[in-house]
């Protein structure tokens, strides 16, 4: 490794005295640091320096910039609860389940339409104000002026070619080595798990899914009429490769693996590097397919990327789908895959499914992603990100029962609270509905009673003292139901 | 029936008097009608009633408005082919069909690539000139003002409410009495054929379709695990009813039928009103789901709207699928669902499939279709398909050998030539692809060969010289193959 150039080794040096200065206590939260100006004058380092040097301890959190006032120490958010369990009998697998999802869900959503809803901490995404609305805005316009039939055109096959091109070669950050021709555009994340599905299951067929697993994932196996059998899975470490392993060993009908390993939906863990390439040697080996759904790994704190489990197959076993749903356009559905050796059979399926997408979106945001804008979009939403989750976290640290746990993930937006015993679940679920305050129950993870004592919760919303005020009534709630 | 009012027997009369100057000849081709404003001197009557005269006998063909010259009376096309010929054995039914279309559809869509294109009509839908291109563009872009979050808020369940209110307030026209609750927006008429069959059938089932059939709906079929029955239906009324009740009779693993009782694809045909109902009637009494695309009705010549089969269901047994492709935004790939007694299934499987689709494409649409604008491209469009259907036909009339037999839709883009004996239309269709000539060969249209000997032809496209020289060489290749 060649050691950094001068100019790096400045801005970090800058970096680490401050850094120093907030460790020992010399800065405390809330004071503002000195002006880049002031920097580059007590220093004597070049502005560029300085302003690296700022963004530098704003990215590791401990700076925070605030609109035209300049940088303050932030406050250092701890989080006083035990880590979630680890899965209580790590090898004893469940019977592959086929059915129960759709009614627990269809359950779900009705109760949710019974009552005025006030807090929404139910979804899996930010709010407006944490995407680039205005430049995704200007984008669109843009793409209608530049290409003036595109909405009377047929579409383009597989999807626009500047948009996979993008798609490609931002997939180098976590690892891929794609060309645009390897990736086909869908309809979300959603579509492409589906199509992933339908290309190595027939009916009657197993998957093996995480344990808590993410309800759509349920529905598409269950709408599909495959089983589905839960793998035990660690909130920390994902998937245990141990049970899969056993299951793949032991359950013939099983044909395919998905996982989310980046920032799992509901648990927030990350699957270790040596745990991703035992992944794919172990599918490999046995003969399965392995889906990735990678929607959440670009939402990670730190700069570096998350390595995908696709960038270490070699022989075609992974069929990868991402979606740009949870980082960059809530309201645009676009998502994309890539299907290992399954890649001309899921064409034909995307084509006799739903046609090629819509090219003015993909011309939207293949504009945006091209662009540096795309970079500063995405450290912004990591920060903001980071902070709502912290915040929201530390809400539930003070007002919540002991014996509530919570693991925070590196990433993300999503928080897996685990409930000391309480008697009813279901009654605290509805509850919490009928005075307008809405999450997702731990029951819509899982075939399984396994997940009711535990709530998903959105912290991809302002934290407002609304929020605040919903997670404080919710923990009175869960104190009133306390065994 | 309530007599015209004045206003209205006036401009009729006014039409007839000039229509009967055109039948005896007093007017003829090419002659220029009297100008509105002279109408008005000439009859005494008001400017609005000359208006009505001449829109009057410009849609029933009898005039063409040139643009700042006025009205003329339109030469009139007369096609001297024989119309197709009526299936041989209307009662004889082929084995239900599993496997093949895939690949059919696979090898022409790979020749297709092997040459460069100059004449494409091969498509199904009109170029951008026949389509309101920059209205669309406007109203996209008021759009993205009036719902400055529409990019990064989530997408409306089912579909955006003002677009599902005004395509059923459309829906009117064709007989259909919906709510908007009653309709979920889809990827295109190719997605809701995809949900309305999963939602009846299991793979291994069968579905009894046309014959020929338009491909898409084969491959769907195929890609669903399905087997299709294929069922003799004229190139002038349709399915034949008395070989879909053979059918129904004798092969108890039918569990839906599919038809384009519109201006079916590739024949064009359209069933009268008899066979409609008499159809619904046939799938109720025998408890199968009947599954309607009505993607070309709303592009019939004449003033007066096509009833769709589901105006006469009457317990839930018709699932209704519709699409704005080829009536007013090829590049949007909006369509449209109402799913009679399976509707909360479709619903159910529309979220596991792909979520709801993106409110931008639905808000541009909705604003358009609730416009007078609307109705305005859609006069425009039919008189333009019109047009071209005619002067296609003309110039098949005119190059191909005798014993070429076509039939005139009256309404529609597709033209459905049926070729003398010829030695090896595969061969035809290559050596047309090697000359840039691409069209729709009959084999695509079935799992049998019965078409192979048959051609679509897209009138959709401008009718240039290049594409008179087109059908000019077609022409001749056909005469090169004559047995």
């Amino acid at each position: 490794m060649s050691l950094p150039d001068d100019t790096q080794l400045l801005y970090l040096r800058l970096a680490s005295h401050y850094q120093g200065a907030i460790e020992s206590g010399s800065l405390t939260p809330g004071d503002r640091m000195p002006s880049v100006r002031s920097l580059t004058r007590l220093h004597k380092v070049s502005l560029s320096t300085a302003l690296q040097a700022c963004h530098y301890l704003e990215d590791k959190g401990w700076l925070e910039a605030r609109p035209r006032s300049g940088y303050f120490v932030r406050r250092p958010r701890r989080v006083s609860l035990q880590p979630n369990s680890e899965p209580e009998q790590p090898l004893q697998l469940d019977a592959a389940q086929y059915l129960g999802i759709h009614e627990r869900v269809s359950e779900f959503i009705a109760s949710c339409e019974l009552y005025p809803l006030k807090t929404n901490l139910a979804q899996a995404f930010g709010s407006p104000d944490a995407y680039p609305t205005e430049a995704l805005k200007h984008a669109a316009t843009r793409a209608l002026r530049s290409h003036p039939e595109v909405l009377v055109e047929p579409t383009p096959w597989h999807g626009e070619s500047g948009f996979r091109a993008v798609l490609a070669r931002r997939a180098l950050d976590h690892g891929m080595r794609l060309t645009p021709d390897d990736i086909v555009v869908t309809h979300g994340c959603t579509e492409a798990v589906n199509l992933a599905l339908r290309a190595v299951t027939q009916a009657g067929d197993t998957v093996a899914v995480e344990s808590p697993c993410y309800f759509g994932l349920l529905q598409i196996v269950q709408s599909l009429g495959l089983r589905s059998i839960e793998i035990p899975t660690s909130p920390h470490t994902g998937m245990s490769i141990e049970a899969l392993e056993l299951a793949l060993q032991t359950q013939p009908s099983i044909r395919a693996v998905v996982v989310v390993p980046n920032f799992q939906n509901p648990l927030g863990s990350v699957m270790p590097d040596a745990h991703k390439e035992r992944l794919v040697a172990l599918c490999a080996e046995h003969g399965k397919a392995l889906i990735e759904d990678d929607s959440y790994s670009a939402l990670c704190d730190a700069e570096q990327s998350l390595r995908a489990v696709q960038s270490w197959d070699t022989d075609g076993t992974v069929i990868y789908c991402a979606s740009l749903h949870k980082t960059l356009a809530p309201g645009m559905r676009l998502g994309w895959i890539t299907g290992g050796r399954w890649h001309a059979r899921i064409k034909m399926l995307k084509f006799a499914q739903s046609r090629p997408n819509d090219a003015l979106s993909q011309l939207t945001v293949g504009e945006f992603m091209a662009s540096s804008a795309y970079d500063r979009h995405m450290t912004r939403l990591r920060n903001l990100l980071r902070e709502r989750r912290e915040r929201t976290a530390e809400s539930i640290a003070a007002h919540f029962p002991a014996g509530t746990r919570l693991s925070m993930p590196r990433g993300g937006m999503l928080l897996w609270v685990q409930l000391p015993p309480i008697r009813s679940p279901h009654a605290l679920f509805e509850q919490a509905l009928r005075e307008g305050i809405r999450v997702a129950p731990g029951w819509i993870f899982s075939n399984s009673s396994r997940y009711d004592n535990y709530l998903r919760i959105n912290c991809g919303i302002q934290f407002t003292a609304e929020v605040d005020a919903a997670i404080e009534r919710l923990a009175a709630l869960v104190y009133e139901q306390l065994v």
